[in-house]
């Protein structure tokens, strides 16, 4: 739930995904929608430090996201905890929402 | 399942939530509920040696806890073992109840 | 999937779990089930290589489990993978299932 | 969802499940079905790199793999990250779907 570095977005489907990313922080209003688009049959690895629209996560802060589909994918956070010797962190969350 | 150190809480939502905190032993009766607030559209980190009221979680002990909201949240969970050399492990789930 | 260590029950009803173990294997016929009763409101540790009715499990073999309750109970497995420095893997899922 | 080692299904049923996995990627279409029978009351590891028909899956490509059975299965993927000192990571999904 913080500083996640990348999502790993899977659109198994035939219609692209559109994708929008919210961030939530402890101490101030969230941030985005980021989106993304995840074209249908296809793979998107996002990295949270390349979203710049509609502004730049604050580095050094911690935060979650949520992602919103317009249709069904599966993401898959990796994290690396800047504490430890890089030791990647998984989760997996299957999200299934429509508009 | 055992020693988790934090919790971190995402109210995605536009209330805030009101989350009871129980924590279960092998050996003897649960103990809370802890009350925690998290605001509508925060993160909330929880660490449970912090949690002093109703009564300080025996330490060196193994517990479980559950955690109930009023509205939904996601909870995920970081424990570091002690066994090792401090590798954090990682859990989400997403809770999604009502009173 | 292979070889879990241990398996933490979590019972927060209040009403005592009984709990039904079955282990599968890739080339042999499930062995179980192995009985534990997870009284209410409590924890109980599993250590698989305790489990000696109706038969041990074989050492140095591959196996997976399922585990059912006639009440709700919440189910954490760890596991030491001996093809490294003991690093743990955690994994929780929530069953609820009845008689 | 980059470079998944093993799979490992367990099929508790008393029916054969016939497994179709479909591997996906970022910038080209998927590949698949791969084809595996994991038999009534029997767990079966699955190594992507050894999947050869239709086609082997390319090597160095980070991919991310859906998994159909035609009964009930559970499937938990372990990876080794080769960016790191082998870690393995764990992530388990059951799944659950019928033709």
């Amino acid at each position: 739930m913080t500083s996640h570095e990348t999502a790993c977005l899977l659109n198994a489907g035939d219609r692209d995904a559109r994708v929008k990313i919210t961030i939530f922080f402890s101490d101030k209003d969230p941030v985005g929608p980021y989106e993304v688009t995840v074209p249908a049959r296809r793979t998107k690895h996002v990295r949270f430090n390349d979203l710049k629209t509609p502004q730049p996560i604050p580095k050094g802060t911690d935060f979650s996201s949520v992602i919103e589909s317009d249709v069904p994918i599966v993401v898959q956070h990796t994290r690396l905890d800047s504490r430890q010797d890089a030791n990647p962190l998984l989760s997996t969350i299957a999200y299934s929402s429509s508009d």
